[in-house]
């Protein structure tokens, strides 16, 4: 067979997959979602972006779309996981520094007292994060996360972290996939410790990660070359830094995104100020019984963010109505 | 149809047409390349990391190589072309800056004196990139980039840059996506001077482009975002920084890299040590008829490289014997 013959058959077979597949997956891929406004939206936008008669269409190479991890695809509380993570770090590191045992916020993490430890705010978490995560290679922080995600749990439900993922963004996630969207996740934490478990989790490659970083060097030891991070902030993925990184890493603005927080809000208003088909969705955390309740007045507030949602008739999920479970482990 | 049965049909259906792809690709998407060693490794690297019984297997989501620009995908004399944007951006916005007349490294380029331009190295250049390609949207640059590269061409040839791209090195990104590869660029020079128009020529997507660039902050300006660089580097993608700036963006090691100089040397090192199915590939200009010729003695030498390469039996692409046609105005 001539191979320009193979490539053109190959191709009229893929497109006719395509077709089946995309039958397939909106009719039954969003099973967590009640059938109410959200669901609806979501289904009418990836229409909206798919469909080549569409006045709004986006070719598949465009479909980007952006997820916060914190409080938009896993839990975030009573404090957003990676802390204790950390907190378990400077347990494991405290018999080489005696000088914590006096010093904030060490001092109050060694103690328990982890509302104390946070209360320095920002600078108090680089510090904990500098302490913990540099002077360490890529590789040996890699194994620490590893070791950690696969045994840690959660202090009040005491289920691994992994399990309090939400289960109709696994849903939606994959949805997104199936309709050729690129998925990234673009949260505050650190990209080095979401990296090795969340293609297992979520099924997103370590290179559609972008989250916050230390400064890291290249060399040589003993003619063995290693990456290492060094004592130094990078950047800081939140924020106004969320347009910024995806910018930066991706180069292209995303069509979609999804977050729960004013920290997210740039995200949104960069990805609504494009053209074509356009998503922005938040998730409201109103179901106190099955998760959490919380928004304006939350130490990461939902307070800017759901007015400007409300007054420019963005997506907002309200977790108790919208979803018929939290969590995979409630699947029947 | 039940859906999962549906799945099922998919995906073995989706099996064959990649045992069909495979064969077609094997055996003629490398025409421009003779059939000598470099050829030869590459076929032999490719089935080592793909066939599934091999002992090197490397699933399709490693399959990650990575590419240096100048020199290595297009032609780098008798400057890096990003240069040649440089001047004439300076040209074009001499007229708001007279001071530029008598102050280096402007005065120099604006009387055509080049070398004197470049005479200053790294700060120099650093100087004419912060003064041309800051205070400036990510938007509006794209803009400036995609008009400049469709229209400039090179002071010898005449030709358009991008038609100086090598052939067999397009074949070879090709051949590599063919068999599940994700090919990235990783070049010291801008990520946002290559975005614009490297899916075109190279087929590799914005995303997948590692290179230095300015700080940038996101700001609302009467309401609509934009994201505007800054008078400050924020990152260098040579030498040292090109494994940094994988790991940090990719989060995982590549298995190939194509380089040219010894400012890919910690690039191959970092490739070199994984484990697994390995590739490294040096190309050396060893042809002044057809394209130019230097190594150890050139401004950005290939000189550690090529003995580290010798030594490690890397394989090096001599281009005079190994290519059959550099450029793709050649083919017949």
């Amino acid at each position: 067979m001539k191979s320009s013959l193979k490539k053109s058959l190959f191709i009229k077979s893929m497109l006719v997959l395509l077709l089946l597949v995309n039958t397939v997956f909106a009719s039954d891929l969003l099973p967590s979602w009640n059938d109410t406004a959200p669901k609806q939206a979501i289904i009418a936008f990836v229409e909206e972006a798919t469909k080549p008669d569409s006045r709004n269409f986006v070719p598949v190479e465009e479909r980007i779309a952006t997820f916060d991890n914190d409080g938009t695809l896993w839990t975030e509380q009573p404090l957003p996981f990676q802390c204790y993570f950390l907190f378990d770090r400077i347990k494991a590191l405290a018999p080489q520094h005696p000088e914590w045992i006096s010093k904030d916020p060490f001092a109050s993490v060694l103690k328990g007292d982890m509302n104390s430890a946070l209360a320095g705010g920002m600078s108090a978490l680089t510090e904990m994060i500098i302490a913990t995560q540099s002077g360490i290679t890529t590789d040996e922080f890699e194994k620490l996360v590893t070791d950690w995600i696969t045994t840690a749990r959660h202090p009040q439900t005491k289920r691994l972290f992994t399990e309090m993922v939400f289960q109709p963004m696994l849903e939606l996630l994959a949805y997104l996939r199936a309709n050729g969207f690129k998925t990234y996740l673009v949260s505050g934490g650190s990209s080095d410790f979401m990296r090795p478990w969340v293609e297992k989790v979520y099924g997103i490659v370590p290179e559609q990660v972008i989250g916050s970083s230390l400064k890291t060097n290249f060399e040589l030891r003993n003619g063995i070359p290693v990456i290492l991070s060094m004592p130094e902030l990078n950047f800081i993925s939140a924020g106004n830094g969320k347009p910024v990184g995806i910018q930066s890493h991706v180069g292209r603005r995303q069509i979609a995104s999804f977050g729960n927080s004013d920290n997210d809000l740039p995200m949104m208003q960069w990805t609504a100020a494009g053209s074509k088909a356009r998503f922005c969705l938040y998730v409201h955390h109103t179901d106190a019984e099955r998760e959490w309740a919380y928004d304006r007045k939350s130490s990461d507030p939902f307070d800017k963010g759901l007015d400007e949602a409300l007054a420019k008739g963005w997506t907002v999920v309200d977790m108790k109505n919208d979803w018929k479970i939290i969590y995979p482990f409630e699947k029947k």
